[in-house]
């Protein structure tokens, strides 16, 4: 089928300009029909329709975001899809005009609303707005993010929480691994509703087992998705788990389709796992510890609101790519943070996205230039510092 | 005694460029070390060193402020003084270099701190934040805004609660006037700690009590400020019972210097008392209204929150002036602010505060086009529409 003369078999491209000879990163191209995107990517987390506290003009001119993140679970319960679909879907409600990806809901079920109830239809549950009774199947989720609209729509999955025995993890996978069948169903049989591509990808998942991570990696890999990723990853394990899953599941996963690892992280996180051959990421954290005053810098952490920095009147970061960072000082954030006001936060999520996207974009240019490991290397022991 | 060779006699220069013919109305300008402020002019509230949810650089480019406000009070609490004079003031401290007025905290002194206790030294209470101790004297409000580095600073003064006996806001106003002659003693004894000029306001009080009102205006008048503030009006009594009192001062404050009406208020509001020869205004109004789903506009007031903007994807405010305005549609508007969104907050600040500077630059135009008052009729009945 053709829409605007491409096959929507072919949902996005991915192309691999450069491989690091000293680990598995690589730097690619990833092109949706709203942005092209470098890879490694980081992208921020806009829950409800909004990143937090950023405004869309800032997250495409500041911090130069080519994609950004929206919640399935949250934009079906508010705005509601009516709403969605009367301005063309989330691109036109939130006036963004790049890509946009949407997770399926699956993590946002178990982790805020009520009265679930996980059966192999689906997940029943409330709306934690407004206890309103709700059905997620694996069809339906797919239905929701046509009319969402992203330019990448995720699987319904069960999130295995941590931690879990080998028991639990396995029927949990199972669970997935029936959703991806389904939901891979229902994608191929309908079509994008705003006349922009729509791509889907699978999600590996089998907690910190081994042997089900593996299971899981052949079954997603088998199905030949444009893209995939891997969840169920930094959600209170030990990172040396996540790495030790990593491993496995990239050795299994394509090549040549980009690897999306769901919630990570911190910096350090994320240079490893690029390190690993993963190329796309998303978390919260660096508008959510922002605006508790935590700021990432590549010579380490600052917690704003110690004591130290009360009359530090240098900016809030001297090598920052971000405008916060050279028209305020760390004493007037500070102040502002220790005060609560909404300032602080804006200040605190904007510096923190410009950090994290400087980051995966010299990733980039050093992956390109063949320096990539000695880089992160270096920079590691400052990024985890605590200033 | 002169300062980069100015005289520190002249605080502050004011001129009148046009008079109104069909009201007491008059566009002027007011020129600080720091900016040249168009009158009639509108100050957004920067309570605690910041607009809320407003970075400085829209507040400048965008809004379009030429002079904002801080609260003695707030600041002298948080940051406190000694990191406000580690930063060079206020200016320096949020890196704002347009002008800044601060009120002297007798206001916040009455609603926000807790143990309040006046005397004719001044007013003991303890902090809202902390519950420390501290006195509130006309000399030491003098001082403290020497540190925060106020272009405009304000006297100290008990704002007369409403609605109050005649004897009470009697007694009231002797403490305000004998706390005036102590403050303006105090001013012409310091100098400023920056180098740059500060002016010094007196504030007619009197309540709702034109004989009151017409000492006061008198006792103010005959101080020779180079500008001067009415007071505890706008705290509760309606509307008529501003304007009347407006009349009774603005009869007897002279002519040539500034008026500032503290505290005031709606649009309306501030178009009548333009007309009656106000030329200074704040409000925390557009700010706070804002942030709670209000919006002015020149064709009427609209609640966001209202089923029927749920689906209106037309834009904020086709005609405003902030970029928010054509940038975002109501619907999303209304999504983000009863989603409790910060970024609902952050437009409906931008385009309120927008609005109202847009408000008084046309007053402005006005006033000098002989226009001024067939304008204001035909705007009147708009403004207070309920879209």
């Amino acid at each position: 089928m053709l829409i605007f003369g491409r096959s929507l078999d072919y949902p996005m491209e991915f192309e691999i300009l450069h491989k690091d000879s000293a680990s598995d990163a690589r730097a690619g191209i990833l092109k949706t029909d709203h942005s092209e995107i470098q890879t490694p990517v980081f992208m921020p987390v806009g829950t409800a329709g909004t990143v937090k506290g950023v405004h869309q003009r800032d997250l495409m001119d500041d911090v130069n975001a080519p994609i950004i993140l929206g919640n399935t679970y949250h934009l079906y319960l508010r705005p509601g899809l009516e709403t969605l679909r009367g301005a063309g879907g989330l691109h036109g409600f939130m006036n963004w005009d790049r890509s946009i990806l949407t997770d399926s809901g699956g993590y946002q079920v178990f982790s805020l609303a009520a009265n679930r109830k996980l059966s192999p239809e689906g997940a029943q549950f409330r709306s934690h707005i407004d206890g309103s009774k709700h059905l997620f199947t694996p069809e339906n989720i797919v239905d929701i993010q046509r009319i969402i609209g992203a330019d990448i729509m995720m699987a319904f999955d069960e999130c295995t929480p941590w931690p879990c025995d080998l028991k639990y993890a396995r029927n949990s996978l199972e669970l997935t691994h029936q959703w991806l069948d389904r939901g891979l169903n229902q994608f191929n049989s309908t079509d994008p509703v705003y006349g922009h591509r729509q791509a889907f990808f699978p999600i590996v998942q089998g907690s910190v087992f081994k042997e089900l991570r593996k299971i899981s990696a052949e079954y997603v890999a088998e199905k030949g998705a444009v893209g995939n990723a891997i969840g169920g990853l930094s959600v209170g394990e030990p990172a040396e788990e996540m790495y030790a899953m990593l491993e496995v599941v990239n050795a299994l996963l394509p090549v040549d389709k980009p690897r999306y690892l769901m919630g990570v992280g911190t910096p350090v996180n994320i240079l490893e796992a690029i390190s690993m051959g993963v190329d796309m990421f998303d978390c919260v954290m660096p508008t959510r510890n922002g605006r508790n005053g935590m700021l990432f810098t590549r010579h380490g952490i600052i917690n704003i609101k110690n004591r130290k920095w009360m009359d530090d009147y240098s900016p809030v970061d001297s090598d920052g790519y971000s405008f916060v960072d050279t028209q305020y000082s760390r004493a007037y954030l500070r102040h502002l943070i220790i005060s609560g006001e909404m300032l602080g936060a804006q200040i605190a999520s904007l510096h923190n996205l410009a950090f994290y996207l400087w980051l995966v974009r010299t990733a980039f240019e050093e992956i390109k230039s063949g320096t990539f490991t000695s880089w992160k290397e270096n920079l590691i022991p400052a990024l985890s510092t605590r200033l």
